[in-house]
C-alpha cells in the first residue's frame, strides 16, 4: 500500500506555521511500514482541492489530509471530499451528540457554525476527537482509501494513533499487499566533514535494496541514516546490524552515539564511567559548553564548575591566565587558551580543564586573526593539548562549533 | 506571478525532520505578493522528482526547490531540473573557486565528489553560498523560472534573503500581474500566559479583513502576529500600524520586542544605553542565561562574567555563600539565590548580579521541594529582590524557562 499526505490550510501556504503534521504522519506511516512518496500543501480553495485529492487518488492508494474540519464556511475539507467521491452529506447523531456533550462540559452554548461539522459523507467511518469538534473522517471509495484529519496536532496526533494506525494496520492484515515494516537508525559522527564521510561509504549510499544509507549534515556533525524495510522487525533489525558494523568498521574514531544521543550525553557518560570530573574556562562560547554538559541528566556528578570569562581582567584574576601572556599573545591565542585550561583544572580541582577563546563576530575581527578563529585547550592528565580552528558562519554558528569541537576534543581523550 | 515550493528530500518522507524551509520561503513570498498555492514535498527519486518538477512548471510561473543540491550521489536535484529544461551540465569555473577558496579558509583538502556542486545546467544563473559548497540555481525556461536552492536552512535562508527576494522582487515589476502585498510584525510578550494575553485582546483575535492577529505560544513567551493584506507596503503598514496601538495599549509591560528581536536583544540594548555592567551566578541553568545574553553581538560591553557552580563548594569558595546559609535553607533557596547575586555583582564588581538556584530534574526533588522550583535573585543598587517560580517540563524545558524569567525581571527593573 502507498500512502500520501495532504495538509490543508492558507496559513500553511502563508508561512505563518511550521507543518510539523506531515512529520508526524511520515514517521507514522513508516513505522508500520506504509510508504509515501508525496506531501502536498493546499490552501482552503476548492478547485485546487478537489484536482489535489483526485490527483492523490490516482497515483496512490491512501490519501490522508489533515486541517480543513473546522466549523467555519473556510473549511471545505468533508465538503470536498463529499464530491470526489460522489457521496451526500448526512447528518451523523452521534456525531451532534459528542459536540453537545463537549459544550455541555464547558458550559457553553453551541454556536450555530458548529453543527456543520455533525455533516459527513454517506456511508463514512468517523473517528472521536477528545480534543475538539470535528470528527475524523475514514471513507472507502473503491479500492483506495481517504482519511481526514484535523489540523490541530493536538487533535490529531492521538486521532491517528488511536484509530487510523490500528484502522491501516487491520488493512494491511488483509490486502494481499502486506505492509513492510521500516526501521531506521542514525549513526552519529564528529570530526568529520559530509564529503569526507562520503568518500568513507560511498559504496555504502549508493545500496539500493531493503537496506539503503543516506547522509545529512547537521551543524558541527554528520549522520548516516540506516533504513531497512521487511516483512517483519527481525529481518528489519538484522538489515540494519549488518550494515551498522561495516560503517561503524570504516569510520569507528568519529562514531559517538547512535540516534537520539547527543554529543553531550556520550561525554558525560565516559566522564562517569571513569570517574573524571570536568571544569569548563569559556570566552567565546559564553557558556554554551557548560549549557550542553548541563543539558545531561546527571551531569552534576561530573561538571563541576564553569567560569565565563569575557573580560582579560577576569581570566587573570579568576583563572590565573599570565598578564604578559595575553599582552604578548592576545587573549585569541593558543596560550590564553592553554592557560585558561590549566587555571579553571587547578581552580576548580578536577581532573579535566577545558580552556575555549575566539572569535565568534561579527566584529572583533582584525587583520591577523579572522572572525571563526577559535582555540581550544584541554588540561588532562599530565598534558595540555590545543587545537586551532577556522570555523564559518554566524556568530551563533561559531559558538556551536566550538561547542562541539571542545566536547569531541574531551570524547577523543576519554577513547 | 504564480510560485510553487517543491522540498526535496527523502528524510522529509520519513518524517524525520520538520520542514522548516516550506514555511520560510512561504513566508518571503507572502512579504513581497507573490502568490502560492502549492508545497510538494518528494524524495530524492528521478522519476517523480522529474515529474513533480514538470508539474509544477504546468501549473506555475516560479518553481522554488530546495535540498538535494550536496556532493553525494543522493543529490540529484541540479541534474533532474537541467533534464527537465533541456540542458547539459557545464563546470562553472566561479563556483569551482569559491568551493575551492572555502575549503582553504578551513586548512582542508577538496574531496573529490565535492567537485560535483561546480555543474550547473548550461545558462543558468547561480547563486553564492557563504555557508556551504552548493551553489543555489536559477534557471530560465521559456516564460518560467526554477530556483533551486540547498537545504539546510542555514545555507537556504540568507540565500532566498540576499538574492532570491531581491531578484523576484525585480522580476515582479515588470510582469502585469501584480499580487497583494502581505505585510506581518510579531509582538512578542513575555511575563503573561497565552490564556492571559487571550483574554486581554480577544476582539482583536476575532477581527475578520484586511487586518488580522494571530495568538502563538513560544516556549516562555508569547507572540501576537497582525497581518496585513493591502494593494500596496503603505496600506498594509498602515493597518498594522492602527492594530499594534491597540495592543501595546493594552499589554506594554509584557511587550520586549518586535519580529525576529529576542528577550536577550532587549536586555543587552538596555543595558547598554543605561550603561550598567552584569554579571550571572547560574547553578540549574549551567550556563543558559550567559549564552542567551553572549548570543547578543557586542553583550562583551555590558556582560562582565560568569559562573556556573554546581557544587556547594564552589558557591562558598566562588561566590561567598555562607555555608550556614546552605546548611540551614539548602542550595534551592531563596537564601542562596540571593547570596548568589550579591557574590557574583562584588566579585564580578558590576551594577547587577544575577543568582539562580533551582531543580532542573528529572532527579534532585524531595517530599518540600519538587522538580521545576527554582529561585531567581537579582541584585541590583541598594535592593535585591528575589522571586520563586514553579515550573513544568523537561530539564530543557525547565532551563529554558528560567532563563527567560531571569532575563525578564532584568527587563522590567530597567525599564
Amino acid at each position: 500500500m502507498r500512502a500520501e499526505i495532504i495538509c490543508i490550510g492558507t496559513e500553511l501556504l502563508l508561512g505563518d506555521i511550521v507543518n510539523t503534521n506531515a512529520s508526524f504522519i511520515a514517521k507514522s506511516l513508516a513505522g508500520i511500514g506504509i510508504d509515501h512518496y508525496f506531501q502536498t500543501t493546499v490552501g482552503d480553495n476548492p478547485a485546487r482541492l478537489t484536482d489535489t485529492i483526485t490527483n492523490g487518488l490516482n497515483r496512490s492508494d491512501i490519501v490522508i489530509t489533515t486541517g480543513g474540519l473546522g466549523p467555519t464556511v473556510d473549511d471545505i475539507t468533508t465538503e470536498i471530499i463529499a464530491k470526489v467521491v460522489s457521496k451526500k452529506l448526512v447528518l451523523e447523531k452521534d456525531v451532534l451528540k459528542d459536540i453537545s456533550d463537549l459544550f455541555r462540559k464547558m458550559n457553553k452554548k453551541i454556536p450555530k457554525d458548529t453543527l456543520r461539522q455533525a455533516l459527513i459523507p454517506e456511508g463514512a467511518k468517523w473517528l472521536k476527537n477528545p480534543y475538539g469538534t470535528a470528527p475524523g473522517l475514514i471513507v472507502e471509495y473503491n479500492s483506495k482509501i481517504i482519511i481526514a484529519l484535523p489540523g490541530p496536532p493536538r487533535e490529531m496526533q492521538p486521532m491517528m494513533e488511536k484509530y487510523v494506525i490500528p484502522y491501516l494496520k487491520y488493512r494491511g492484515q488483509i490486502t494481499e499487499d502486506r505492509g513492510q515494516i521500516i526501521k531506521t537508525r542514525s549513526i552519529k559522527l564528529v570530526g568529520l566533514a559530509e564529503a569526507s564521510v562520503n568518500a568513507k561509504v560511498k559504496d555504502l549510499l549508493n545500496l539500493s535494496g531493503a537496506v539503503t544509507v543516506g547522509i545529512y549534515a547537521k551543524q558541527g556533525e554528520v549522520e548516516l541514516k540506516i533504513m531497512a524495510k521487511a516483512q517483519d522487525e527481525i529481518i528489519a533489525v538484522a538489515g540494519i546490524k549488518k550494515v551498522e558494523k561495516i560503517i561503524r568498521k570504516k569510520l569507528k574514531p568519529y562514531i559517538y552515539g547512535v540516534d537520539k544521543e547527543t554529543l553531550a550525553d556520550n561525554v558525560v557518560a565516559a566522564l562517569i564511567k571513569r570517574k573524571k570530573t570536568i571544569a569548563v574556562a569559556e570566552s567565546c562560547t559564553g557558556g554554551l559548553i557548560s549549557s550542553f554538559i548541563t543539558n545531561v541528566p546527571g551531569s552534576s556528578k561530573v561538571f563541576m564548575e564553569g567560569i565565563i570569562s569575557y573580560s582579560n581582567e577576569s581570566k587573570v584574576k579568576d583563572l590565573g591566565v599570565k598578564a604578559e601572556s595575553l599582552k604578548k599573545y592576545g587573549a585569541v591565542s593558543s596560550r590564553a587558551a592553554r592557560e585558561m585550561a590549566s587555571g579553571i583544572r587547578k581552580k576548580a580541582d578536577v581532573d579535566i580543564g577545558i580552556g575555549v577563546t575566539g572569535i565568534a563576530g561579527p566584529t572583533g575581527a582584525t587583520k591577523e586573526k579572522q572572525i571563526g578563529l577559535v582555540f581550544i585547550a584541554l588540561s588532562i592528565g599530565k598534558k595540555i593539548i590545543c587545537r586551532q580552528f577556522n570555523f564559518l558562519g554566524s556568530r551563533m554558528e561559531i559558538k556551536h562549533q566550538t561547542a562541539q569541537a571542545a566536547l569531541d576534543m574531551v570524547r577523543c581523550e576519554l577513547s
